[in-house]
């Protein structure tokens, strides 16, 4: 439930995923699909419907989560470009989408909210377990 | 020309749209876009392909510059939603989208990379001269 509203909240109902790292103020999630391994949520635990809602301190420390995301995802899935997105039209909760791309992934170089360009890679992409994925978290905020 | 890169790139070559503010990191510029006015891009000068290849403080100033963008739209245009989006598929070369939503736009509750949902909306959208929402960054900036 989002604080002080009627509307029912996913985000504030549930985890949104697996949980691989988290502190106050955030928790990063990995998202289960197959052609984009490494795709995460960074996810607000209040319920805020944009950045500019949040107080520049808490702001700024949110994207210091997502930058060390992304450090992680890099480092261990080397994609050739990172997405990032804030949109939360059918969710408005904020929360960071993070996806790994590839040359050859189902609709580079399209957004992967537009149409599909070809059939999913033919080399299955590199699987990781969340765990790796939460220690490069952790090492990747401890250079920042 | 990409720094020290044999490649063309259009945002190293050419301004990118209308600059209504630039400082010596960034420069804010408004796209054409009859759907989304106030849909502005934050374009990074030198060319750099993520946000993790920027230094922290560079990267963090940004930012800064990114949600000072994000007030001055909501201000000015009230959106129901703001997307924020670094994808740089085609250019790599580190620039954000910012998108301001309403429930009747082409796309909406979806990306505006998705499918038209409907026709544009009945009522045109409030339109604001490049030079006032210029006026509202600078005043947004004031406050960070």
């Amino acid at each position: 439930m989002s604080e002080g509203g009627l509307e029912k909240c996913e985000l504030c109902d549930s985890p949104g995923g697996e949980v691989i790292w988290e502190n106050a103020i955030c928790r990063v999630v990995l998202v289960a699909d197959a052609d984009y391994p490494g795709f995460c949520r960074v996810i607000l635990n209040r319920h805020l419907r944009e950045m500019t809602d949040l107080p520049h301190k808490e702001r700024m420390q949110l994207m210091t989560v997502v930058f060390a995301v992304e450090s992680a995802v890099r480092r261990l899935y080397q994609p050739d470009k990172v997405n990032l997105a804030s949109l939360g039209n059918m969710t408005p909760h904020v929360h960071w989408h993070l996806i790994p791309r590839w040359r050859d992934d189902r609709q580079f170089p399209q957004p992967i909210w537009a149409a599909t360009q070809r059939a999913s890679a033919a080399t299955p992409r590199q699987l990781v377990e969340g765990r790796q994925l939460g220690d490069q978290i952790i090492a990747a905020l401890r250079i920042t």
